[in-house]
């Protein structure tokens, strides 16, 4: 039977500011990406978003970043890859301390933004990264054929491979570069399409119509744009139909 | 057979800046303060002192803040009580991680500075502090008669007095002010001889002479002075020569 | 003839993260209250509103804040007053920059959140605040019969009294507590019909009704609620239609 | 007659933390690179700096960063050009602000760490400081044959090159890289030999021994290290011994 998680990021706030609608997230997500404070995130919504989470049974991940907060940890920062780990054990402890202390357990690592982009190719910090979430003993969520992923089997962690909800993909499987025709797909349903399809039949259709046979453990949606919470509760009402359970990879 | 821990802040630095010498204190302590970030303590040094600590038997404790990097914690900021709380478990977590992964285990909680200060009568932040210590099931260390230490004992906390090695006392058995005369102890002898007693006798000798009966399970070494490690290595060896076991209280 | 200058807190976001529509604050008020980077307002945004602040007539001001990022500048910190007045130099500086390369004139300085509640009372940090304005050569905004606008007429520093556009006055012209009826105006005719009576008549009707003769240079206007910019925008169309000139102070 | 200036970094600490002995500095350079805060510096000791450097006559020049306080700004962050100048316009003016009310002027801008390497060859980040020091109306200080610049020449900037002091150089005039012998100065007696060249003869001695004509307006002293003072107090001693005034370039 068709079994799917949908993972988004919460807690991108800080402060005063907020950016995410991390409760009606947490109503339709079933991985919450939570920010560490690295990139967003401040205490006080970590730890409320952590004890919604765990009563929803939403399993909790940990969103670590660079060290950007004015940048949202978009930017490549050239950190050095022992102070990186280190830098990462810090989140990480962070929001596993919020987590149990709601009565749940850490369930997953995930790198962000820039540092998400940079593991793909970036082949010491995808080391830092698999080396924190070993010293950890966390599984990891990440890009399949990325050397983070690719070094996290390496190091024997347990690794899911995510899809994207709203990009468009080549034949071969890559993403298509946001700067070219296709590099998001138009509109809800094609989302939900692209959702259900991977659920039930393990395919994503690329931009050219090409079936590609995909093992993903979970599709990531995005939860900081407008109707992006409407587009989401779609993708998982439109799931549950067509008899998907919905549920944590971890 | 008479028997005290030792304890001073370790990892006070912040990236290219230090301030304490964490391996010679770590020769000399039972107890290790350690800064967590919020007002020192950068990742990386705390997981360098966490596995040293570890590795040593020296007790690795939480030395939470204020969010006060430019401040290095010592002023007061009126947080809104349920932020500090989280603010604080962030804190925690986050050393708790590097101790883990160290091999040992989170011993205590402790404010620093202007935290420190404050708890002693500031009634909603003692309670916040608390709040963290027993959503994180921390022991707490702090200043026999604060509010916060009454506080923790109501809350059902295990709870640890410390004294001071370098501060006068007054008769009634509090703090001399900085202001005042007999504030500091004149020298290093003195420090000595006042641990001596606290261990082997169980007293304070006050300015005026006064013998105070302490039970303290610590003594505060400062670290970050000129002479501090040599001062706080003469203690310990005085106190070893006169039958002491030095070894953490938690 | 009647004149106002209307003021409002511009550039509060950081990053990623935005809180106010400046571009569209700046379609009403005279005076911008630029946020300079300690409680909110990145550069980036900062040189925006420098540019289009100048563009437009409208007088910048610069918004200081103990610095408090995680706090948006809402909670006291004691900080010492020669950095206090250093953290302030340093904000107003930045922001000068900005409005200099703009093509204009830095105009004032108002304190932001606690520290303007702060130096209502708090000497040390009133006196702070007057020596960065003194030092940098600005007039200053504030509350009348404030610790700040007392010392900074007696150290010879143009000062400025501003009224609140939707705070209820007491028939002594203090503001009614928070925490009390007739705090907050009930709608934005009640905010247009403040407006009016301040510029024309020169008083402000306290809750009990009595008339309130008040000398305010400006009015201050909320621009981080829902409805803050339409409410602005009534005010400013109803003074106009009133005769009122609407103008910087400074 | 021979004419140099000494420039090196001063400020470089932040709150409870120092680097540097800017006093002693301050009685040898000519010009002070004053850290604004991003990299290191507190707004109470660049105050300071500002006050002792004007009083001494010693120029001051903004040394500006990325935002890395953590990394101490040795770290490339893969910055937006736009929010870099912004970033950089910023420290540029609270320095200056600084820097006038002390009763001088801000006389020129040199990039610190990684944004100092990164300019020599990275394009857009060049440009970006290159439009940052155009809109503060500031000449520029830097490597010769940089794209920075090279392109603050194109801008109709006043540049002034530097020279190393204790750096080895290749016969083509570029750094020995620091990973090869000869990278250093072996001692305090090759820095004032290449100092006196430099001054009195225009030339830079190559580790193979050819004498390289290099034109700079200024030598770069290092602050930081264990008996960087002195070495800096003998340089400048020899140098006017040698009939060489010592002056800022700016």
């Amino acid at each position: 039977m068709a079994r799917l998680d949908l993972n988004a990021d919460l807690a991108e706030g800080f402060g005063t500011w907020s950016l995410t609608d991390d409760d009606a997230l947490l109503e339709v997500v079933t991985s919450a990406n939570v920010a560490c404070g690295f990139h967003a995130g401040d205490p006080a919504t970590m730890r409320r978003v952590c004890v919604a989470a765990v009563a929803r049974g939403v399993a909790v991940g940990a969103q670590v970043s660079y060290r950007d907060l004015a940048g949202f940890g978009r930017r490549f920062v050239d950190a050095d890859p022992d102070e990186l780990t280190a830098d990462l054990l810090y989140q990480v402890g962070a929001l596993r301390e919020f987590t149990r202390a709601a009565g749940g357990e850490l369930a997953y690592l995930k790198p962000h933004g820039a540092l998400y982009n940079a593991v793909v190719h970036h082949d010491a910090h995808a080391a830092a990264v698999v080396a924190a979430a070993q010293e950890a003993g966390l599984p990891v969520l990440g890009l399949p054929g990325s050397r983070f992923l690719v070094r996290a089997v390496e190091a024997g962690l347990t690794t899911y491979a995510e899809a994207f909800g709203d990009r468009g993909y080549t034949a071969e499987g890559t993403l298509v570069p946001r700067s070219e025709p296709g590099a998001l797909l138009p509109d809800a349903d094609a989302v939900v399409e692209r959702a259900r399809r991977l659920a039930v039949d393990g395919v994503i259709v690329a931009v050219d119509g090409t079936e590609i046979p995909v093992e993903a453990a979970s599709l990531c949606l995005h939860g900081d744009s407008p109707g992006a919470v409407d587009s989401a509760r779609r993708v998982a009402e439109a799931l549950r139909d067509a008899g998907v359970t919905l549920a944590p990879f971890a």
